[in-house]
């Protein structure tokens, strides 16, 4: 299988939201590192770790046949030689449906391999109703 | 303010449920890099980013004066010269209170700085009800 190289961590951010939108779920594969320690957790959902674990997850949420449109917002990142954390985010709109959907809180962390720059965690959550509320609610859990 | 020097993440990390079982806000954010990209998603809550606002966030957490123990199952980590990410199941009770409670999901970041390593990134959000599921469940949303 073709794989692409990642010459940075936007690179691959870039490329895994392309194949969210695509719903391809070999293009999602050649994002993520091919480690035992890499892990995914979708939103509401347990987390899943290992390729195996975590393809089969995607290929589930590809499943539903929706196309999704990603906008992503209030990025923040830190950055070091062999890591990168983004945090994000995401605007979800789906075609044919009106109005909007609750946003997605998601940390994605990118390691640098000897095949370019790959995801090995994504942490999906949802988030308040608006991302302009940040910083100014409290937790509603006790944590 | 005297503040720790933790010499590993581990022991970061350490600090960190001490200090949240202590409710004790001054060691909680001796644990927290000085940075203003740092980010705390308390579960369901917003993102706050920044010392101050992840400060106030952890004050209200503490404010509620619940009596909380942990227990971490399940810990994965990827281990890097200056990043280190830990991905736990939190096991939380509360003194003087029966039952069990959903496991929150964890994602803690930690960055070697030149005072010890240090948090960077505690991104919390409910788990389903048995972390026993985890890897058979199909995500109940499309993300």
């Amino acid at each position: 299988m073709k794989r692409a190289m990642f010459t940075t961590p936007q690179d691959a951010e870039a490329a895994f939201y392309e194949a969210f939108e695509k719903a391809d779920l070999d293009a999602m594969m050649a994002v993520w590192a091919d480690d035992d320690d890499i892990a995914c957790v979708h939103p509401g959902g347990a987390r899943v770790s290992g390729v195996a674990q975590v393809r089969e997850s995607w290929r589930r949420v590809f499943a539903g046949g929706q196309a999704l449109r990603f906008r992503l917002r209030q990025q923040q990142s830190l950055n070091g030689m062999t890591f990168a954390v983004h945090s994000v985010y995401e605007q979800i709109s789906i075609a044919c449906e009106a109005g909007a959907r609750n946003p997605v809180i998601t940390t994605n962390i990118y390691m640098r391999t000897e095949n370019g720059w790959r995801m090995v965690v994504h942490h999906a959550s949802p988030a308040p109703s608006s991302p302009d509320s940040e910083g100014k609610r409290a937790p509603k859990m006790l944590h």
